[in-house]
């Protein structure tokens, strides 16, 4: 699906234009609904355009931000969707409001819920996928679209790390950088960091656990209390333990308050995701997550990884 | 000095060509001496050319080695040294019995010492100057050159985060990745750790200090003996107490076994360089080192900075 056309016939034709993404927002969903709104409010000056959202903080003080709008600017708006694949996680379900919609998203496909929708799964980020549409079109960014568009990147990709990492990624970076992306600027406010922060870590690297090639970790509610933090802020991190040698498989277990263990599993090769199925949840090969009702039952899943690498060799 | 010309009438010249580096080889100097070999392999099949060194170990197992060569092969041989400024620090001194001699370097210029010589000081990486070279030349790589060359931009890059970070960098990248460069495996291999590290870096997160916007960790002889490590393994690895919120500089300081202090400094933006410089020591505004004769007087460092921050503001 490489036609843009339907995009711009619909932006040329509306006066009013609201950009919306999805709950939780990350730096490249940020990016998206930023990067977006201030490339058509520079090429389409007579228009109105805005962002709608907020939440996500890694953003360097003088970025610009989202904006305030009322239901009736909605209604008679176009709707642009970014980064979002999964109609329920809209940011704000007034985005339903607007006259004709528009996605655009990185995502596998799972439901059709806009009047046009453009997705291209091989890229790393919906960063990556708007800056192609908006270079194929326009040819040039300003600095201000240029910068949110350069934080989505480096998010979603891990600095560059993660894949689909193509030629197209660092062509589009390198792009960015020509129209003044700010990287210095983007890479002190990611990489900030702070005491308690870094005592998590020294926690994590004291008492994480080797088990015939998993790596794991178990944080238990009475822990997460101690600390001060819940399932939902620990989980995410279980690439602290990533890459160790003579390890196929690196998990973190999290139990919540209400005894719900969230799990998440990662790899380096070994396909994780037929584990995390077995145990009721799924996610990509190397990345995958899955629930558990009881906190002792991580021997279950760490015997699982065991025995499926076994089987596998 | 924007010139190749040359640098390949010399090789053009040539029928033995020998590639040297530095002592205590990095990626960069693996990647530019093995990227560089194989390119001239490829473009010249009929010449016999050669890559002197070894050392560097994070390396992907199947990929290109050095070359065990005699001094008669050196002798009537065109010498290509690069990454290296400074003559002393030649990883072969055979470099010398060359007939002719190219130096190929991104470092500030300290000495000549070859006949020719092409130096790009904006660039962050000697094979980021080589890939330019190239690509100008032959505008194509085989995967063997595009492997080691794509390695050694990224470690001294630190991944495309360290300045100088341009639309340059990024675009060299995006070529090597056309001509196949194998990011994953190069990946796996350069962030593959172990539980050694793991715990040493527990122990760094456990034990640092912070004075007054000043991240600091004091290594003494005994505690490195006892962590089975030495100064020079540990300076380096400053930057893992970066970037902490409130903080304008950080310090690794470490005793060696006689007594003289490695000191190691950092900071974001804050000038560190002219206190390396009062301790007897130099480099880059925003990293810099010198030595101590006594431990105790990390002290004298710490408020050596505190001073000049404040005096700043």
């Amino acid at each position: 699906m490489n036609d843009y056309s339907k995009i711009f016939e619909l932006i040329e034709e509306s006066e009013v234009i609201t950009i919306f993404g999805h709950m939780n927002p990350d730096g490249d969903c940020y990016g998206s609904e930023i990067g977006l709104r201030e490339a058509l409010r520079h090429f389409y000056p007579q228009k109105k355009v805005y962002a709608i959202g907020g939440g996500y903080t890694r953003v360097p003080q003088d970025f610009p931000t989202f904006d305030d709008v009322d239901d009736e600017t909605i209604k008679k708006s176009l709707a642009i969707i970014v980064d979002l694949s999964n109609k329920a996680r809209i940011n704000d379900e007034r985005a339903f409001l607007a006259q004709k919609s528009i996605k655009i998203d990185h995502h596998i496909f799972t439901e059709k819920f806009c009047d046009v929708e453009y997705i291209e799964t091989d890229k790393v980020s919906c960063t990556q996928v708007l800056t192609n549409i908006l270079l194929t079109h326009f040819d040039y960014l300003p600095q201000s679209a240029a910068n949110p568009l350069f934080l989505g990147l480096v998010t979603d990709s891990g600095r560059f790390l993660y894949s689909p990492l193509d030629e197209n990624v660092m062509n589009i970076a390198s792009k960015l950088l020509s129209f003044k992306a700010e990287t210095k600027k983007i890479y002190d406010t990611l990489y900030e960091t702070d005491l308690e922060s870094l005592r998590f870590k020294a926690y994590v690297y004291q008492n994480f656990m080797i088990d015939d090639g998993v790596a794991y970790m178990v944080f238990t509610k009475e822990q997460l209390e101690k600390m001060e933090m819940n399932k939902n802020m620990v989980a995410p991190q279980v690439n602290l333990i990533s890459n160790i040698k003579g390890c196929f498989a690196w998990v973190f277990f999290a139990e919540g308050e209400d005894g719900i263990v969230r799990v998440e599993l990662r790899s380096n090769g070994f396909p994780v995701q037929p584990i995390a199925v077995k145990f009721g949840g799924g996610g990509h090969l190397q990345a995958s997550g899955c629930t558990l009702n009881d906190i002792n039952d991580y021997v279950k899943v760490v015997e699982a990884l065991k025995e499926s690498y076994k089987c596998q060799k």
